[in-house]
C-alpha cells in the first residue's frame, strides 16, 4: 500500500505504519511448548525468528524475549521492579511514552519513588538534567530514557547517557537499570544496543510495518518479572507464543532495520524533511517545535516534525487537514483526545502554544510530492481559518 | 487444514487448535486512537468487532477488552488486586491453568493471601469443596474456578458455584469476585458469561482456531487494572490495538461459538470420543482418569481425556506415539517439560499414577477413524514396551 491511497496522504507513521508486507505465509501452528514433532517444530520456528532478529539487532538470541508489543515490553520491564528489595527509586524522562511515565508512576503506589529527568528546550535528555536528576534522587535504581521522542523526533544520545549513569554506578556501588523504549528508533535510525550497553530495550513490530500484537523485549541479563504462569520466554513473558508475529517481526526487522536499507531510507527521509521544513518556514503563522529546529538538524530524528500554528488549535488543524485527504495527529495516538502535552510541557512551551502543536511523520513510502501537496493543503486550511 | 497432514494425527487441540480459516482480510491498518479518517475506520472495526464478539457471548459490548490472550486476561484480573485496599484473600481451585495458579501466588508476595479450592476424585470442585474453602479463608475476597479443566476436560458447574458464592456474600456483606477461565470452555461447551454472574472471565482466539496474540477479558465492571499507560480498551489494557487479531476473534467466535455449530460440533464430539472410551476400556494396561469416567459422562468435556497406561511414563508414551505419526501430550503444554502433575495429585492420583497421565485432545475435523488409527498405535506401543 502506498502512503498516498484514494486521494489520501497518510502522515502519521509515528502512530503505526501502513504494513508494507502481507502476513508471514507459515504452515507452523502447534504450541512450542508441545514436545510432539508438530510441537518441536514450532518451537524450532520460534527460536529461529528469535535468532534472525538477535543477528539484526547485534545481541544474543538469549537476550531476546517476544511480547506482545512496545507497551508490554516497558510494563514487563517496569513491574518486575515491584518484586524487588531495596527498592530505591526510578527515573524516567519529562518526554516518555505514557507507557514508560505512567507505569513509573504505578511504581509510586508500591512505595519506589519516581523522579522526572528533565529534558532541554529541544526535548533532549543533556548530560546535564541526567546529573541533576541523580543527584536529587540519591538512591536511583532504575532510568528509562527512550532512544527517540514519539512527539517531535528529539535524538537522545543513549550512549553517553548510559555511559554517564555506569560512572554514578561506579562511585556509589548502587547498580542502576537502564531501559530504554526503542519503539521509534528500530528501524529508523541506527542503533546499536550491544554498545549502549543498555540493561533492556522495547521493540515494536507495526511501527516497522508488520502486525500488531508483536514485540520484543530485550534483556541484558534475565530477571524476575511479575506475571507468573507457563514457563515460556524464559519465564519473563507467560502465554502460548505467537509464532506467526515471531515470523513477521524476524523479518520486518531484516527488511528495515539492515544498515543497508536504514542508511538509504534515511538519508531519503533527511532529504524530504529538508524540503518540508524549508517551506514551512515560509510560512508566516508556522512555528517549529523547538524554535530553532534546522534543516538537517541531528538533534533529531529525521521521520518525525512537530509543528504549530498560530491561533489554531492542534485538533482543529489535524481536523482540516483530514478533510483535505491528509491523515496527521497532535502528540502520541495513546492519548489523542487529551489536551494536555506532557512532552511540549516539559520543554518549556507555553500552554496556548501547546494546544497549537502538530505532529507530521513520514515514512517510506512517503515522497517530497506529497509534501507539496500537504504544503499546499496548509496553505487552504490558512485562508480559510 | 485436516487432523492428519502427511500422514500426522493431530490430536493435542487443548494446547491449541489447528487454524481452520486463513488470516481475515481487511485494509484496515491505522491507530485507533488517531483521530483523522483512518483513524476512525480502524476505531469503527475494533468497536464493531467488539459488538461482534459480543453478541455472541451474550454480554454487553463495553464488558468486553481485547487483551494478547487467555493467560493476559487471568494476569491483567488477577493483577488488579494488587491495587485494591482491605485486601483480603484469594481462592483459586487446585486444577486452574498455570497463569491463574502462579499469579495467585504472585498476590501472596504483595500479603494477599492465596487458598486452594479442593477438587473431589473426579477433578471438580464441588458445593462441598468450595464451602469448606469458603469457611478456612473467612476474608475472601476473589475466587478463581475454571468451566473445564485443560488437562481431564473436568467441568465445573459454575453457575451453582457462583450462586453459592454469592450467598456468602449476602452474608458477610464482603463483596467477593468470581473469575472464570473460559479458554477450553468457549466454543467448546455452552457458557452462559450473563446468567452465570461472572464477575470475570478470560477467553482465547487460538484454542478456537483463531491466531496468536489475541484474546478477550469479560469484566461485568469496569476496574482499574495495573498496567498503566496509554487509555486503550477503556483503561483496561494499554498498547495500540491489535484490530486484525480483534476481526479475528470475532469471526471465529460467530463461527465456533454459535449455538447451533456448537451443538452439532459437540454431538459429533461426544459420539467419537465415547467410542474411543469403550475401545480403551478394553485394553487392560489402560486406566482413565479419573477410573469412573464413563462413556457420555456429563461430568467431563467430550474434547479432552486423561488416560494413564500402566509402568509407562507419560513422556515416554507421548514420544512412543510421536514416532508413530500421533501427537498428544502429557498435561498442559505450558508445563510440559516439568514431572509435577498439580491437576492429578488434587485429584488424589498418586505419584506413580501421575506420571503415567496422557492427554488426547481432539477438535472439529479429528474422525473415528483417527482413533482407530490411535487404537492401533496404542496396541503397537503396549506389544513393544
Amino acid at each position: 500500500m502506498k502512503a498516498k491511497t484514494s486521494a489520501r496522504y497518510y502522515l502519521d507513521w509515528a502512530a503505526t505504519a501502513i504494513p508494507d508486507m502481507s502476513q508471514v505465509a507459515s504452515a507452523v501452528f502447534a504450541n512450542p511448548s508441545s514436545l510432539h514433532t508438530e510441537g518441536r517444530l514450532a518451537k524450532e520456528t520460534l527460536e529461529n525468528s528469535r535468532k534472525r532478529c538477535a543477528k539484526v539487532l547485534g545481541v544474543a538470541p538469549e537476550t531476546l524475549y517476544f511480547t506482545s508489543g512496545g507497551t508490554e515490553s516497558n510494563v514487563l520491564v517496569l513491574h518486575s521492579f515491584l518484586l524487588r528489595k531495596g527498592k530505591g527509586s526510578a527515573l524516567y524522562s519529562a518526554v516518555e511514552h505514557p507507557s514508560v511515565r505512567e507505569n513509573c508512576c504505578v511504581l509510586g503506589k508500591f512505595g519506589i519513588p519516581a523522579g522526572v529527568i528533565g529534558v532541554e528546550k529541544d526535548g533532549r535528555v543533556s548530560e546535564k538534567t541526567l546529573v541533576k536528576a541523580l543527584e536529587k534522587n540519591n538512591n536511583t535504581r532504575f532510568a528509562a530514557i527512550m532512544a527517540v521522542n514519539n512527539e517531535t523526533g528529539s535524538l537522545m544520545d543513549i550512549k553517553s547517557l548510559v555511559s554517564l549513569v555506569r560512572e554514578k554506578q561506579a562511585k556509589t556501588g548502587i547498580p542502576i537499570h537502564f531501559h530504554s523504549d526503542l519503539v521509534q528508533a528500530i528501524g529508523k535510525i541506527p542503533v546499536d544496543i550491544g554498545s549502549w550497553d543498555l540493561d533492556s530495550a522495547s521493540i515494536s513490530a507495526h511501527k516497522l510495518g508488520g502486525p500488531r500484537g508483536i514485540g520484543l523485549l530485550y534483556l541484558k541479563k534475565n530477571m524476575e518479572t511479575l506475571p507468573a504462569g507457563g514457563e515460556q520466554e524464559g519465564g519473563i513473558r507467560p502465554g502460548t507464543e505467537n509464532i506467526q508475529g515471531a515470523l513477521a517481526i524476524a523479518e520486518m526487522l531484516e527488511y528495515r532495520a539492515n544498515p543497508e536499507t536504514l542508511t538509504g531510507e534515511m538519508e531519503e527521509a533527511s532529504k524530504r524533511l529538508n524540503y518540508l521544513i524549508k517551506n514551512l518556514k515560509k510560512i508566516k503563522r508556522c512555528t517549529l517545535i523547538p524554535e530553532d529546529r534546522e534543516e538537517g538538524d541531528r538533534r533529531f530524528s529525521p521521520w518525525i516534525l512537530q509543528i504549530s500554528f498560530s491561533g489554531i488549535p492542534g485538533l482543529v488543524m489535524v481536523r482540516a487537514l483530514d478533510d483535505l485527504g491528509f491523515a496527521v495527529s497532535t502528540g502520541s495516538a495513546c492519548s489523542s483526545v487529551s489536551l494536555e502535552r506532557p512532552v511540549l510541557a516539559a520543554m518549556g512551551i507555553n500552554e496556548s502554544a501547546r494546544i497549537e502543536g502538530i505532529r507530521i511523520s513520514q515514512g517510506w513510502t512517503t515522497e517530497t510530492s506529497d509534501f507539496d501537496a500537504f504544503l499546499t493543503a496548509i496553505e487552504k486550511v490558512l485562508s480559510s481559518l
